[in-house]
C-alpha cells in the first residue's frame, strides 16, 4: 500500500505552495505558522461522514468543497479571517480519480478565501473527512453567541431552505422534482455547494459593539437561533412572514401549507446575528441581509404572523447525530 | 437522537476547564485563543481508525490514551510546549460507558501536560478519531526534521521496538505469549500507552543550535530515519548493536536470529534527534538517550555489525495506510 499512500501525501504536498504565515507547511511532524500579533487564534474542527452530511452519490469536488465551506462558515460565525488548515482524510481506497476530484473541490474554495493547507492526516478506513481550520481577529473583535440583548433586531443572509429542500431532492421526492422544475438544480448546489459567508462574518466584526451575537445557520435556524438565546440569556420573537425565502421555498411552503421547512431545515450557512437597530442602515451598506425579528428579555422562541399573533410551533431542529 | 447527542456535548464540555490561553472554550462555532507573543505556532493532526491503528480489543481508556498520545508526540518531535486540543469524535454509538472511559484516558495525559480541549465535533459513524493539537515554541525555536548534518550524532530516547512486539502479543501470537512470559504486560503497556516525549522534545529545543534535527519513531526507526535524511540531504550510519532495547525485544533478536524488529516496528514514540557530538555531554544531563550512530554526507542509510562491516537489509518501515 506504500505506492498509494505516497500518491496521496504527494498530491496534498504539491498543491500547498508557501503561504502568508507558513513557516513550516506538510511535510514534517507539525507545521509551523506565524499568528499575527495582536489577534486572537480562532479555531474549529467540523466533521462530513458519507451518507450522514452528504447524500451517497454526491460528487467528490462538492464533497471537498463542502467540508471547506463548512469550517469556512465557522470562521464567518466568528467574524475572523480563515488562514489555515489541517485535512483528516479517512478514505476505503486511494482512488486516484475521487482524490484529484475531492482536492479540486477542497482548494479552489480554500485558494478563494487565501487558506493554506498545512498539514493532516490520511489514514485508510470508512469515509470520513475532518478539517481544522485555524483564522484570526483583532484582539476583542469576535463576535460570540453569547452576547445578544434585548432590543437587538435580529438579521439573516441570504436565503433560508433551499438545502432542506435540496436534499429532499436528493433524497428522490419524485412528486417534489416535478414541483420545483427548473429549480431543482439551483436547490442541490444549495445542499451541496454552500457559500460561507466569511465576508459578511468580517464586515459584521468590523461593526462590533454594534453588532452583538453571531451564529451561522448549520442545523436550521429555529435549532441554531435557540443556542443564541440559552447562552446569552434571552429570548426572540421572528417575524415568520419576514423570513428571507427562494422562490422555489416560498412555493413550497405555499403548497404544503406548512411554513416549518425555512425554521427547520440545515445546511444553508447563512449568518444570524443580532444588532443595534441603529446600525441597521451602516451595516446594509457593507452587507444584504434580512430583518426577520427581535431580541427580548422574555425567554424562549416566539414565532409571530403578519398580524403579530403568535403561532405554534411544533418542530425541533435538524441534528447531524442521526 | 438528540439525547445521545447532547450527552456527549455534556461530558467533553464538563470536562473542558477555563485554561490558561482559552479566550472562549468548546459550546461556540469556534474556540478563541491568546498566542503567546513572540512564539510560533506549531499544529498537527493525527487519526486513530479502529483495527489499523490499535487492535480491535484496545480498551476505551486506552484509546483516549493513544489518541493523545500520538499527537503529543508530533508536539514533542518539533521541541514545542502542547496547548490546546480539538478533537473529532465519529463513533458508532453514544455509549455512556466508552465514552467516560475514552474521555477519561484521554483528558488524563492532557492533564498532565496542561492541553485544554477547546473544541471538536461528534458525528455518527464508524469509530474514528482526530485529534489536532496546537502548541508552541520561542520563534526560531523549533525542531525540524530537514536540519540534520554530517558529522552530528544520532541519538535516540528509551527502546526501540516493544510496540512491535506488543502488537505481535495482541494479534495472539501464542508461542511469543510463552516466550515473553512475565514482560507481556510491559509490552502490551508500551502499544496501548505510549509516553509522549514532550520533556525531551523541549530539552532538546532548548539546546537548538547544538541539537539539529529531530522526528518521533512512530512508523519504525528505519523509516522515519529516511524522512530526516532525504529531508536533509544528507545519509546515515547506524551501529545495530547499540540500539537501546529491552530485555523482551533484545531475547527476541537472540532467539529469531532476526534484528530486524527495533529497526522496522512502529508505534514505541520516542524521539530520534541529531546533534553535534560536543553537545553530548550538556544533553545527557537533561535528558536520557543512547547514541546509535551519525550523520554522513554520503546519502543512504548503512547499517553496521559490532565489527564496524556493513550489514545487508531488506526491510522498510511499517506503514499506517496498510
Amino acid at each position: 500500500m506504500n505506492g498509494e499512500f505516497d500518491l496521496i501525501r504527494t498530491y496534498f504536498r504539491s498543491t500547498a505552495k508557501p503561504a502568508s504565515g507558513v513557516l513550516l507547511g506538510v511535510g514534517d511532524d507539525a507545521a509551523l505558522l506565524a499568528p499575527t500579533p495582536g489577534h486572537t487564534l480562532v479555531v474549529a474542527t467540523d466533521t462530513l461522514v458519507a451518507g450522514r452530511h452528504f447524500p451517497a452519490d454526491t460528487a467528490a469536488r462538492d464533497i471537498g468543497h463542502k467540508l471547506m465551506a463548512v469550517n469556512l462558515s465557522d470562521m464567518a460565525a466568528m467574524g475572523a479571517r480563515p488562514r489555515w488548515a489541517l485535512l483528516a482524510l479517512t478514505l476505503p481506497e486511494a482512488d486516484a480519480d475521487w482524490l484529484a476530484a475531492f482536492a479540486d473541490g477542497l482548494f479552489a474554495l480554500a485558494r478563494l478565501h487565501d487558506v493554506s493547507l498545512v498539514g493532516g492526516d490520511t489514514t485508510r478506513g470508512p469515509l470520513t473527512l475532518s478539517l481544522t481550520l485555524l483564522g484570526e481577529v483583532p484582539a476583542g473583535g469576535a463576535l460570540r453567541r453569547d452576547a445578544a440583548r434585548p432590543g437587538d433586531w435580529l438579521g439573516v443572509t441570504g436565503t433560508l431552505g433551499d438545502a432542506g429542500l435540496g436534499l429532499a431532492l436528493a433524497l428522490g421526492d419524485a412528486a417534489l422534482r416535478e414541483q420545483v422544475g427548473g429549480q431543482a438544480a439551483f436547490l442541490r448546489e444549495r445542499l451541496d455547494r454552500p457559500t460561507p459567508r466569511v465576508a459578511q462574518g468580517r464586515a459584521l466584526a468590523a461593526h462590533i459593539g454594534q453588532v452583538h451575537a453571531c451564529i451561522d445557520v448549520s442545523d436550521g435556524l429555529a435549532q441554531d437561533l435557540g443556542h443564541v438565546l440559552s447562552q446569552s440569556g434571552v429570548g426572540a420573537e421572528i417575524d415568520v412572514a419576514r423570513l428571507p425565502l427562494s422562490p422555489a421555498v416560498r412555493e413550497h411552503c405555499v403548497r404544503t401549507g406548512d411554513p416549518s421547512l425555512p425554521l427547520c431545515a440545515g445546511d444553508d450557512y447563512e449568518l444570524l446575528f443580532s444588532f443595534v437597530p441603529e446600525a441597521g442602515d451602516a451595516l446594509r451598506e457593507v452587507l444584504d441581509f434580512t430583518v426577520i425579528g427581535r431580541v427580548t428579555a422574555e425567554p424562549g422562541l416566539r414565532l409571530l404572523d403578519e398580524q403579530g399573533k403568535r403561532i405554534d410551533r411544533a418542530t425541533p431542529g435538524h441534528d447531524h447525530f442521526r
